[in-house]
């Protein structure tokens, strides 16, 4: 049995094991082509979340070589995309533009410990079992971010699609006609062309091919080189007019060629990595969760199933391959999965044929990747950002349930007013707290007997048998701290000025917690109850609950109220 | 009828209109003599906790003459006795000393501007009606931060009970001997009788007393005077033998005669007012919360109610009224509380009686109060705040819940380790991230029918009718962004590899409430049942969710999913 042991354990933490063993040659056929047109946008989008960053371009291409090698072999979904992604990537320029982190070390440094940090935090997250945690990331709140994260991301692009400097107006009116005078029209001119592409390379183009009876698989592969396409012919432009020497278009410059080398250097400086672990716990969380619901959005689609944990773990590991080989932080990229995904690919295969041709530019044609104008990069970024902006939804999202509304909205506002970790933070609270609110108003209901059964329904519905002597109190959920008040004030207004009343009867059978709170409310009750002549009992309390109680003074305290198994019991006990 | 209406309002927010017209000779004689007994503390009370602030002796005076007088016309509890209090001084002493704050002006004033926007964040607690947040504060995190802070209360005490200078070791523990060496023998020694004293007049002379046959309300009044004889003694022997200038005995020195003057200069500092602002919000809500407890506790004692938002109005007031006469922030105390209470206090005139004496005091008698010794003032907070630190009740609870038992010790270690605000902090953060663990897991039935009935129960635990195309799951719990994940993964265990099920059926009988992430998660539940070629069929709707689900195209999206009225609809449909 040992070896079949050893099988499992393969088996739970490389899932490759499991889809290579069945691998088929239509699998390769697809995922060859995915693999093809996926690398085709790896080095447009590795460069381009590199500069969005504030990074030099190849810590985004060495995002794209080792991490999605790991996830290959480690993730649950099988055409999840992983390498640099804009969300990221707008964290990370934040976290590191903070004066009290650009002191500390080089940018590259900070972001390649961001990345280690990340990564060690997603793996102790599934250590301790804690992917459950991003659940209270709510969807409003993620919707919410994602809106103004890219809004930012698309504010943060104007100049460089306009070819200004920095912005520095801030709320300063004046002086952003100035500023807008100084736009360098070859620099839009390149935008404008690159954008023009990339959105005539989407609908028009493929409804067009279709009409020419061109093989499906063709026109999605075409339809996807539009990013490249850009590149390359705005490249050929610069070079060719020297638009970059003689019209000041600002362009990638040189990269260092060659593969990403093996580095530890950055492990021990204690003072960065005390200084960026909450940046670095935002964009890991961040990074899970968009993982996570893109590849839940494809696995869906195919009918197969992710498994959270082991997620946690394949984002570690990639997080913390990137940092070893010199990138930046990495996660599942929405358009990008997508692109992997209507290409055709069948599994991960097809991001490892990928990474491998990435490998070869970056070995051989980085030199041809100077001349790029960040205006295309900056026009791919915008195209690859909007659908993300989704101010839509917020209304939807009201009128659907007001306090999720507020929440979304408040998260939008709050990271464009106060800062993205700011935003995502404060979105979380007020979920938090809606929902604390909302289970703080528990339900309820006074029940009474149905004629000649042993039912009890609530006295508000049902025409039920009731007495004079008694209540009958049926609490609907568990007792903790959030609302033992609401419960307590109800059942003192159910009995003040009662001069018949002898028993309150509390039917716990939807009951089945009391938190310490609650615990320690409810003896109170039982004091002031009895102060009143009044006694409380008990009646269909659940097993582990009974338990619990039993193991305190809480029976003895009780008495001479009762412990009833079934409310009839308490009835014909009491009743008179 | 507007004269009726105007008494009702006056009745609603001035609960001293109520008691006060119903006034009886009796309860004159019961407050006259819990007053004075008050007023004996209140002076000692005052003296030691401003220093427990490190602030000048009349601050804590000056606390206790307009705060309790404006909590006794506008206050519900009769017997609270609202002053300065152990606990808001540490806070506030920890506030102060912040480096932040302390170059913002002087400890006095930052100690009125606390005290002011307090009361302002209460009075805005009681309009927004935002009394039930403080449920939040759970009853282990108000024991174990309470246990924490008067831990470092009884710390910051030594130096004064043994004439050392502030404690500056640190973790050094060689530092230690050399500092213990400089013991003021002198200090040590009235420290050490002004304990004896406070612990004898407690339980072993009421029995002495009560053997003499002595009265009842004798003995409680002279047991009450243990700190007043332990200061008079004290600082008779300090001018006798002039302690203070041949012993280096620290005394309390001159304090400022007569009534404190209203004064609004501080309103105008809004550096400081936003400086100020946390730590102003941590002290009112600790001080509201501790209110409150003690409140009910005597209130319980009497068959009295306590109304929460009147009480945020009373405290509010009492606290704009303390920054308002140059004095600290005040709430009700503990032990003053149970003093009044156990001295006969039935109104809340005892207070205002006190309050009176305590001014002839604050008038006439400030000289007498020079030469008190510090020691004595160390020793009435010790013995006031001993019964406080409840180490044994971690136990307790861990053994009656481990999440809140884990929650009560964090808080307390927090609070040591870490810092007062910070501690309560992280125990509020834990209690309510635990339950939301607990939330995550909500119940969830698969039921069955009873044979020749219209009950659907669970499967587990009845013997019941089942059918092999359908299954039947009745989720017990509100559907929301904490559980869905749990329900949704349940729901497709239970439908994976079943080859004859064609039919899921949700009974909805318990929920009331879906959120927008649940509503979301359950449309993508839809789809991909529908591609196993399952339908999702709703049952058992309530009225407000099906409305909500109305608005939505969530119908038309479970089409040809049903949506069906009682369970015994979808069986008589459904099931073959």
């Amino acid at each position: 049995m040992p070896l079949q042991r050893t099988d499992t354990w393969i088996n739970k933490y490389f899932p490759i094991s499991i889809w290579l063993k069945n691998y088929t040659k239509e699998d390769l056929n697809g995922d060859i082509f995915a693999g093809i047109i996926t690398a085709i946008l790896l080095v447009p989008q590795g460069i381009a979340y590199a500069m969005l960053a504030g990074l030099p371009a190849q810590v985004g291409l060495y995002a794209s070589i080792l991490p999605p090698l790991l996830y290959a072999f480690l993730g649950t979904s099988k055409t999840l995309s992983v390498g640099p992604v804009s969300i990221a990537a707008i964290m990370i320029a934040s976290a590191l533009s903070a004066p009290e982190i650009t002191v500390l070390g080089s940018s590259v440094e900070n972001a390649i410990i961001l990345a280690a940090e990340g990564g060690l935090i997603l793996l102790l997250m599934a250590l301790l079992r804690m992917g459950g945690l991003v659940n209270f990331i709510s969807h409003p709140v993620l919707t919410g971010f994602t809106s103004g994260a890219a809004l930012l991301i698309i504010l943060s692009q104007v100049p460089h699609l306009l070819g200004l400097s920095k912005n520095q107006c801030g709320f300063d009116l004046g002086c952003y006609s100035q500023y807008f005078q100084q736009i360098n029209s070859y620099t839009a001119g390149l935008a404008l062309l690159s954008i023009t592409l990339l959105l005539s390379f989407g609908s028009p183009l493929s409804i067009l091919l279709n009409q020419l009876k061109v093989k499906k698989n063709i026109i999605t592969g075409i339809s996807k080189c539009a990013p490249l396409l850009a590149v390359v012919l705005t490249t050929f432009l610069v070079r060719f007019y020297q638009l970059s020497d003689n019209q000041h278009v600002t362009i990638v410059g040189e990269i260092q060629p060659g593969l990403p080398e093996i580095s530890f250097s950055f492990i021990n400086n204690l003072e960065q990595w005390k200084a960026l672990l909450p940046s670095a716990s935002f964009i890991a969380i961040i990074a899970y969760v968009e993982s996570v619901a893109i590849a839940k959005v494809t696995a869906n689609l195919r009918n197969q199933k992710i498994n959270p944990n082991q997620e946690l773990i394949a984002l570690g590991a990639a997080n913390l391959a990137t940092a070893f080989s010199g990138g930046m932080s990495v996660a599942g990229g929405f358009s990008r999965t997508m692109v992997n995904f209507s290409a055709g690919a069948r599994t991960q295969m097809a991001m490892i044929i990928a990474v491998i041709l990435l490998s070869f530019a970056v070995i051989f044609f980085t030199e041809q990747f100077t001349y790029i104008p960040k205006a295309a990069l900056a026009a791919i970024i915008l195209i690859a950002i909007l659908p993300l902006v989704k101010l839509r939804e917020i209304i939807t999202t009201w009128k659907y349930d007001k306090s999720d509304g507020l929440a979304e909205l408040i998260t939008l506002l709050g990271v464009l007013a106060l800062g993205i970790e700011e935003g995502i933070a404060l979105g979380v609270i007020i979920t938090i707290l809606s929902f604390l609110r909302r289970t703080s108003r528990p339900h309820i209901a006074i029940v009474g007997k149905i004629q000649d059964t042993h039912h009890f329904r609530n006295i508000k519905r049902h025409q039920v048998e009731t007495w004079k002597n008694l209540t009958l109190i049926r609490i609907d959920e568990n007792i903790s701290f959030a609302n033992v008040s609401y419960i307590i004030d109800f059942i003192e207004n159910e009995t003040i000025h009662k001069s018949h009343l002898e028993h309150v009867i509390l039917i716990f059978s939807s009951v089945s917690h009391i938190d310490t709170t609650a615990f320690e409310a409810l003896e109170n009750l039982i004091n002031s109850l009895k102060k009143q002549n009044i006694l409380l009992h008990l009646a269909e309390i659940k097993g582990p609950v009974f338990d619990k109680l039993k193991q305190t003074n809480f029976i003895n305290h009780l008495s001479p109220g009762k412990v009833f198994f079934k409310t009839i019991d308490a009835i014909d006990d009491l009743a008179n």
